[in-house]
C-alpha cells in the first residue's frame, strides 16, 4: 500500500482540475487499497465539481467509475485478494448494520458514504474503499471500457430487477445518451421490446443499433398518441422534463414511470391517472452490491459495453469540458497515465 | 326475472332521487339478476349524482355497493345458481379478452363497465349484472353491513395484495373515514403496525379502536417529523391534499404513497426523492375479482365489519344529505323497501 496517493483535484466550485497529492492514512482493516488503470466520467462528476448539490468539499478529486487491480487488503476484508481486477462505483462504503445494509439493500445504508463525497475518488493512481464496494470484474469483460458500469449501468440496470422485469414487457427509454444508450443494450438482451424516445433525430440510426426496435421523437405529439397506453416501463435517464401528460399516457394498465435521471422541477403527478389505471412513478440511486454482480455478469455473457472515448488522465480538464459541452458517444474514460 | 324494476332515480345533475321504474328488457345469456336487499352509499355515487366526472347518464339511478340473492340466471352464467347471496361493486361487466381481463385484471379491462356509468345501479329492487362481478359471500359475513366491502372494502384492500404487502410493514393511512377505518381493520388484521393521520381530534379514540396503533395529526409538524424515514406505505384515502414533501418525508428507504383517493390537483413530486431512497408513488381502483374473493374471505375470517348507518331506502335523499355533510359513522347502507 502506498503511503502518498497521486490524484486531480479542484480546489474551487467548476474550478479547473490539478494535480494534487495526499496522505491516504493506515489501510483500514476493511478496506482495500486498488491501483486505478481507467476511470469513467460521470455527468454527477461534474455536479459535485460545481458543487451543484451543496455537499462538495475541496479540494475535490472525483471520480466513481474505477476500474484497477487490488494492490493491499486490510486484515478483515472479505473475498478478496492483491492482484485481483475489480471495479468501483458510486459508493464506497456502508454501515453494515442497519436496516437497510441487512436487507441487502447497503445502497440505501443511512451512513452510505459516496466515492466522491467528503473522501478523494478515482482521478488517482490509487483508490481505497471498503471491500464490499470493490467489485471483482468478471472475466470476459473488457476493462478499458469496464467503467462506465459502475455507475451509469448499474443505475439502468437496476431498476430491471427492482421492479421484476419481464423480457414479454415494452419499455421506453427517455434520453439516449451516458446513462440511456446502455439501458437500451441491456433491455434488449432482457429480452424486451425496446423504445427509445429521443429528440435528436440524428441519434436515430445510433438507437437502433444500441438495440432500440423502434425510436419515437417525445416532441412529436402525434407519434406520442399512437404509443397510448403501451409501455410497461419507461425509464427515464435525462434530467430535463417533458411534457408529462403526453408521456404518462403511453404507459400500458399497471405501466411505471421511473426516474434514474435528477430532474429537479417537480413532477405534476395525476392521482386520477395513477388510479385508474394502476401506474406508478419511482426512482432509484444505483443499486446494491449484488446487483452490482448480476449487471457485470449479465454484461460479460451478452457483450455489453459501454461506448467511450479515452483520453489519458492528463487531459482530464479537456475531456470535462467535452462532457459540459455534451459532446461523447456515449461516455468518456480517462486512462491513469502517472509516471 | 323481472321485466320491471323498481328504483331511485336524478334526472337532473345534482337533483333529488324519485321513484322511477325501467323495463330491463331481455335477461343477457351472461348476466345474473340479483334482488337487491342492501346498497351501500359511496362517495361516488355523489360524485355521479352531481356529474362531477362528466359522464353521468340521466335518469340516474346510482349504487354499486348492493347485496342481495341471485334470482335469475342467463343460459351462459357460470359458478352461480338462483338463491345465492352474492355482492355488487364498481364494475357490472368486463369483455373477457382484452389483456387486463385475460392477466385476470377485468377491473382494468378497456371496455369495463361501471354498475353505475351508463347503466343503472343498485338503488332498485332488482339490479343486473355479469356474472364474473356477482361475488358470492362467504359464510359468517354479516350480509346487512357487507355492502361497503364491495366498493370500499376492495378499494383499501387490493393495494395490500397487489404491493405484497408485508405483514412486518410499518402503513400510514390518511383519512379515517369511510375508506380509511376499513384500511385500519384490513391492516390490523394483516399484521402491521398501523398509524393513522388525521387532523380530527375527535377521531383518536376511533382510530384506536378500529386497528390503530397510534395517532398522528396530519397538521403537527413535529409529530410529522417524528415519523421521517420510517413507513413502508401510506394509503391516502381522501381526496384533499396535504403537505405533499412532509408526508413523503414520513416514507422508509423503498416506502409507497398509494393513492386511492380522487385526489383531483396535480401532486408535485420530487425526482430526487424518489431516486434517493428508491421510493414509488402509485395508486389504484378498486380491484380484480379474485381480490374481492380474497377479500370477503379475509374480512370474514378476521370479523371485519363497516360501521354502518342504516336508513330505508325510501330516506335515500336525507342518506345523501348526510353523507354530503361528512356525518356518517363511516357508512351508509339503505335497506330495499319496495312493497
Amino acid at each position: 500500500m502506498t503511503t502518498r496517493i497521486r490524484a486531480w483535484a479542484a480546489r474551487t466550485p467548476g474550478g479547473p482540475l490539478q494535480r494534487f497529492d495526499y496522505d491516504p492514512g493506515p489501510l483500514g482493516t476493511e478496506d482495500v487499497e486498488i491501483a486505478v488503470e481507467y476511470c469513467g466520467i460521470c455527468h454527477s462528476d461534474l455536479s459535485m465539481l460545481d458543487n451543484a448539490w451543496s455537499m462538495t468539499q475541496y479540494p475535490f478529486v472525483p471520480g466513481h467509475e474505477a476500474i484497477g487491480r487490488v494492490v493491499a487488503v486490510g486484515e478483515d476484508v472479505k473475498g478478496l485478494k492483491v492482484g485481483q481486477r475489480v471495479g468501483v462505483g458510486w459508493n464506497a462504503s456502508s454501515c453494515a448494520h442497519c436496516a437497510s445494509c441487512l436487507s441487502g439493500n447497503h445502497h440505501l445504508c443511512s451512513g452510505v458514504q459516496g466515492t466522491i463525497v467528503g473522501r478523494h475518488g478515482g482521478f488517482a493512481d490509487r483508490l481505497r474503499v471498503h471491500w464490499l464496494w470493490a467489485v471483482p470484474l468478471p472475466a470476459g469483460l473488457d476493462a478499458a471500457s469496464a467503467g462506465p458500469l459502475m455507475c451509469g449501468g448499474i443505475t439502468v440496470f437496476y431498476p430491471l430487477l427492482m421492479t421484476n422485469l419481464s423480457p414479454t414487457a415494452r419499455v421506453g427509454v427517455v434520453g439516449i445518451g451516458g446513462l440511456g444508450h446502455l439501458a437500451l443494450q441491456f433491455l434488449n438482451a432482457w429480452g424486451c421490446e425496446v423504445v427509445a424516445f429521443t429528440s435528436s433525430a440524428s441519434k436515430r440510426e445510433e438507437a437502433l443499433a444500441l438495440g432500440a426496435h423502434r425510436v419515437v421523437s417525445s416532441t412529436d405529439a402525434a407519434a406520442m398518441r399512437a404509443l397510448q397506453g403501451s409501455l410497461d416501463l419507461i425509464l427515464y435517464t435525462v434530467n430535463v422534463p417533458l411534457d408529462w401528460d403526453a408521456l404518462m399516457a403511453t404507459l400500458a394498465p399497471k405501466g411505471r414511470l421511473h426516474f434514474v435521471g435528477a430532474v429537479l422541477e417537480p413532477v405534476p403527478v395525476q392521482a386520477m391517472q395513477l388510479i385508474s389505471f394502476e401506474q406508478h412513478v419511482s426512482g432509484s440511486p444505483t443499486g446494491p452490491r449484488h446487483a452490482m454482480d448480476k449487471m457485470l455478469e449479465f454484461a460479460a455473457r451478452h457483450n455489453i459495453t459501454p461506448r467511450v472515448e479515452h483520453f489519458p488522465m492528463r487531459e482530464v480538464n479537456a475531456a470535462l469540458q467535452r462532457l459540459r459541452e455534451g459532446k461523447p458517444h456515449y461516455r468518456i474514460v480517462l486512462d491513469a497515465d502517472f509516471e
